[in-house]
């Protein structure tokens, strides 16, 4: 069969704010290849990863990604990896490139599963899925006290592991900083694993961030994740010596080099890997197989839909080892409301991805109608995409 | 002062074909502040790389290039470090940001250098240019034959060095490449330095690559440029401990790490950067600097018009060592004409940046707006770029 149609669905909150908050906007991707549907998620800014389908060729290393996917063949996992492959060179002077086609690839996987009746992860090559223990992640309060609050309310709802991130941690003083650290671990009590993620805020100043570790090491934070700039390689490399908190990085990838390197080179101790913006599937589980050989763990980087969230562990459900898994836990209306099933904890407070077909994710169309943002892209007097003339508007 | 207008125009040739070709089209960028305008020019797809700027926020750290750019501050150097600091953070999560920025980057040091009556390499700390050597840098033809005449032809206009790139190398058998190679050579005779540039064609395959390293030994080749993805690092590494040519690399790279890492893990012995993509001229200095500390020569990349040509050159002008640079040998006649002068050969065979203030390049308005590409991008019921309705829209 061949990929007779990729459409994409821009949604939005009705507001977006400057927050760190990336389940404020979605760009939804709706492949059609012999009669089945399948469906991805790009987690990157819509408005320029359909233009990136969609621009005018620049000239034979810098066409457009749609040029390398329209009318392709799709029988089996390795013509997805044909398609990347072409993709590399033809795309190789689009920048915005790996953004766009990781949502075309997620949805590729969808469709192959669903014609073959089996999960994404069987097609992966896994035989058994492992429980994954999800981890709640959320933005730091604006006070220390807000903070505590946080959680204590993740506690309440029983998360085993929390994840506190961003706000305004290394934007004040250290000392500001300090009261947070305590704060998260006072609200979640003694049990609880807690991670902190401080969002690339200290660039490549190593003593910046050094100056973090010994609160964090009496917190007991499990990581200290994206200190740096996902290529200060250096930086990364240097504070992972202190060695008194395992670092984590990796949402930034845009290729599997750039994760390896991060390993090889960073040392970090958790590899944290966006299916939404690395490529999709089949270089995430690349990285996992490669993290496996390194001795280090592997983790999802999702912080929006359901439909992210399968996607996002398919590429570790069969490593044992690898047992914790990010889980969007406040995200915005549209994040929750865009999938009609969600991935819910086990008695054992773990969670699997679907054994149904492909990612085993049903899209809420109606919700997915609300969000809907109309774009239109036009230049050389052709419209390249509007979002009042796809296959069909009925998301 | 303040950044008052940044307009983005979309050139093109009428016809574009998939031959590697990056002057086919052209993201002219200027800006105007206190009075003064800049140019610059993004190495990028023009729709994407304009779809980056006017964007809708999708979160704190997903933001337009626009929105760290329009009505900041503009006095100093020291004022464009600032601009680029905030879209690392603020634009961190938009992949296209580095391209979109390097083009107004440039610009903004084209107009720092007006106001200040100074050309932008003195603004970059440099006391004198030193003349440096062009190559033609040119496609390989179709067959051997072909080749043979381009080289015949390239050094009927006395150039001292030569590069052939792309076209059918590592896409037949590796006889055929010889031949090429073989043709390459002849066509220049023995005094002629000849550049040998794959454009990735290898992935990160290191055998393919090596295997074509005693035929460029043979030929003499200078370096063997892109064998690999960019970032390809181990490959890199792999093919330059066989020692036989020196490697080069770079073109590919979108922040002063990438550089970084091609020497420090790449091991190439020429770091090749386009100020139109790594974020302009800012890094581009940067990784000069690196070079240099490292014993690695630095070259610019560059494929399109001599605005692109002068914004290369300035970030290494005053570094006597890194003498050999690349030189748009036949673009297309947009990229010719775009500028109403040109970085022309002196009676050594050498070229030097203008001495006039800014990158002294004026543009040929008329070719400009010959060439202009109608673009409209609406999204949220707004319309968010229109080639019609920019601050001026006479180019």
């Amino acid at each position: 069969m061949k990929i007779e149609a990729v459409d994409f669905f821009y949604l939005s909150m009705p507001e977006v704010t400057t927050e760190g908050d990336g389940s404020q906007d979605a760009l939804l991707v709706r492949v059609a290849a012999g009669g089945y549907v399948g469906w991805g998620e790009c987690e990157a800014s819509p408005l320029v990863s359909i233009a990136a389908f969609v621009c005018p060729m620049s000239h034979g290393a810098c066409r457009p990604v749609g040029a390398s996917v329209l009318g392709q063949r799709l029988e089996r996992p390795d013509d997805i990896q044909r398609i990347a492959a072409q993709i590399e060179l033809d795309s190789m002077d689009l920048l915005q490139a790996p953004h766009t086609w990781s949502g075309v690839e997620i949805a590729l996987w969808d469709l192959l599963g669903k014609m073959r009746g089996e999960p994404v992860w069987k097609l992966l090559g896994y035989w058994a899925t492992y429980g994954k223990l999800p981890y709640a992640s959320q933005l730091f309060g604006d006070t220390p006290a807000e903070t505590y609050q946080l959680a204590v309310a993740a506690r309440a709802q029983n998360f085993r592991a929390v994840k506190f991130g961003w706000g305004p941690i290394g934007r004040g003083n250290l000392q500001t900083d300090i009261e947070h650290f305590r704060a998260a671990r006072e609200g979640l009590g003694k049990d609880c694993l807690l991670m902190v993620d401080v969002g690339q805020i200290f660039g490549h100043d190593v003593e910046a961030a050094a100056a973090r570790l010994p609160i964090l090491a009496e917190v007991g934070a499990v990581w200290l994740e994206e200190p740096f700039h996902t290529s200060a390689l250096d930086s990364y490399a240097a504070l992972s010596r202190r060695g008194t908190v395992k670092l984590a990085g990796g949402e930034g990838a845009h290729n599997f080099y750039m994760a390896q390197h991060l390993i090889d080179y960073g040392h970090v101790g958790f590899i944290q890997i966006d299916t939404g913006r690395i490529g999709g599937i089949g270089p995430a589980k690349r990285v996992a197989d490669y993290a496996v050989s390194k001795g280090v763990r592997f983790v999802n980087h999702t912080f929006t839909s359901h439909l992210a969230l399968s996607a996002s562990l398919q590429p570790y459900a069969g490593v044992r080892t690898d047992e914790i898994c990010e889980y969007p836990f406040a995200p915005k209306a549209l994040a929750r409301e865009l999938t009609s099933n969600h991935l819910l904890r086990d008695s054992d407070g773990r969670i699997v991805p679907p054994d149904a077909p492909g990612l085993g994710i049903e899209i809420n169309h109606e919700a997915a109608r609300r969000y809907l943002v109309e774009v239109e892209i036009k230049a050389k007097n052709k419209v390249l995409f509007s979002s009042n003339a796809q296959t069909d508007t009925s998301v």
